[in-house]
């Protein structure tokens, strides 16, 4: 299945079908000098599937994990490309999750000013989310994304087949973006989510997912209005997942958590059984007062004002404009009752 | 006087005014938090003056010269604007040369994906050229410009009169770019700079060299065609550059230097005794085939063919593209017969 970006001469295809993945170079111009990055859980022979399809390709595996957002990788990326040749005209493949993505793409986006950037994403949290919509950036100063780019993809080629080699946990990690978007987007999806095991209809949970964030990023490419409503869950997720030291909640684990106080109990009651489902936490670990302290130094905020979105029906959102102090507030009392 | 740049929702305004600088606060948005990046090199009234302007700036100050287009420097004021708490909708400024606007324009590109960036050119090379256009970027690895984007400032004030203070050798500097822009669209201006005293016609020459710059990026914001004009004299003046140790040519008596050869002898004929005039240099000093050799590794390489821009009637301009090694050759040819 194709999904085609309306966003003008930036628009792009996202392909979603099993097995792409061997058959890249169907799909992908990548008989020029391609700079394939990877990290170290990423299985090994995805890259090389693509590195095989290439003319002429470099494979760079980093670190995994954010401690690859890094500008020094940054820097080294870059300076590979120079030192390699890399041209306007060539290009840069991300082979793996979110961090590859943002890392890679920022890369691709700075390199002479932009060159050529397709994403195959191998994670489900990828899939659903941050392979498409363009949002690239590194980490700086321990802030995340802090430093990055609005760049779109030439192409993002999605094939659920990786999923297989994915631990159950990184299945949750994913899953919790779906939810996410269910929840203010599509009460149909998360019917669906709560019916069925996500596994035996992932192709739909993957399709209509990014239907959602098709949808929202063609109307919002840079994040000025209605692209707030992917952040649902991440406010407060954000601040749970700062206050992490090594080893902590994935980031799909701190949405799932991030979302509870962001709706009313009613639905709450929807929310907490399918979380616990899917294998996503539903309770709260750790100093939430430092956790909303973090979560308000967020980009959401201006002076004492924060912006936040609040699911009050299924499929439906409200965006808001709060105090800091009164969504703090709101925040205890809706976890004190949990 | 105002000139609009139209590029869609990128468009913006360029204002030349005497005197502006002292009234920026009537032409930009400084009623936020304001990030003013200058160099050493600037005289520190210009940030001040702008400073004053301003209901909450912080100026930092970068050492004067290329040094500071480095991945380093790009870092400590994205950490800079971090730890000053800048959001979204605050803004950086850049009072200075090229090197500032280059600078400072990355970092408003990429911070939080991008905040507004004004720019206040000082001196006439960044005021009739790389100001307006939104080429930002820094170097790596030894080449300049090769990490950036294009990223269009929201407004760009241009105050003549600050060029009082600049030395005779930096107001040459940027006559050749405006000699460069007449050379190869605007026949009216090269005769006006024949027959003028520059500085008796500053503010004419600054806004027709304007009026060329904008035409082109118009039609073409991101390089792909027009705006190659802009790199007349640009390729083996960029190889001048590179061979360059501490204390060599500037940028734009590289660019004289560069034009020379790719025109006709007829136009050389003319261009000799203005570059001459104005205090720009007409003869090559140095080893040329090591300048041609750090030529042939520019962006307008592709394999082995060069991008060059060849100017046959003063106002007009030829696109070619040749075999590098026919390129090397002709431009010994032409400037053996000097």
């Amino acid at each position: 299945m194709v999904l085609h970006l309306e966003l003008q001469e930036r628009g792009y295809d996202i392909l979603l079908e099993r097995g792409a993945l061997g058959r890249a170079a169907d799909y992908l111009n990548l008989n020029r000098r391609v700079l394939i990055v990877t990290d170290d859980g990423v299985p090994p022979i995805y890259a090389q599937t693509v590195a095989r399809s290439c003319r002429d390709a470099v494979i760079v595996t980093v670190e995994q994990g954010e401690v690859s957002k890094s500008v020094a990788c940054f820097e080294r990326l870059c300076l590979r490309l120079l030192q390699e040749g890399f041209t306007r005209t060539d290009c840069v493949v991300a082979v793996g999750g979110g961090v590859v993505g943002d890392l890679a793409g920022f890369v691709a986006a700075s390199y002479m000013r932009g060159i050529d950037f397709y994403n195959i994403p191998t994670t489900l949290l990828s899939q659903v989310d941050s392979s498409i919509g363009g949002k690239v950036a590194i980490n700086l100063g321990g802030v995340k994304n802090i430093v990055g780019a609005f760049y779109q993809p030439k192409r993002v080629l999605i094939d659920p087949e990786v999923l297989s080699t994915l631990p159950t946990l990184q299945i949750a990690n994913g899953l919790a973006e779906s939810i996410k978007m269910a929840m203010t987007s599509d009460a149909d999806l998360f019917a669906l989510l709560e019916r069925e095991d996500p596994m035996k209809v992932m192709d739909t949970v993957i399709e209509r997912s990014l239907r959602i964030k098709k949808n929202v990023v063609e109307q919002d490419e840079r994040e000025a209005g209605l692209r707030k409503i992917l952040n649902f869950g991440h406010t407060l997720g954000h601040g749970i997942e700062a206050s992490q030291t090594e080893n902590g909640l994935y980031h799909g684990e701190c949405v799932a958590l991030g979302m509870l106080p962001m709706c009313t109990p009613a639905i709450r009651a929807r929310l907490l059984p399918l979380l616990s489902r899917v294998g996503l936490p539903t309770s709260l670990e750790g100093d939430l007062e430092e956790m909303l302290e973090l979560a308000s130094h967020d980009k959401k905020c201006k002076g004492s004002v924060i912006s936040v979105v609040r699911v009050e029906e299924i499929g439906s959102f409200v965006l808001s404009d709060e105090e800091i102090e009164d969504w703090k507030a709101g925040i205890r009392s809706a976890l004190s009752k949990n």
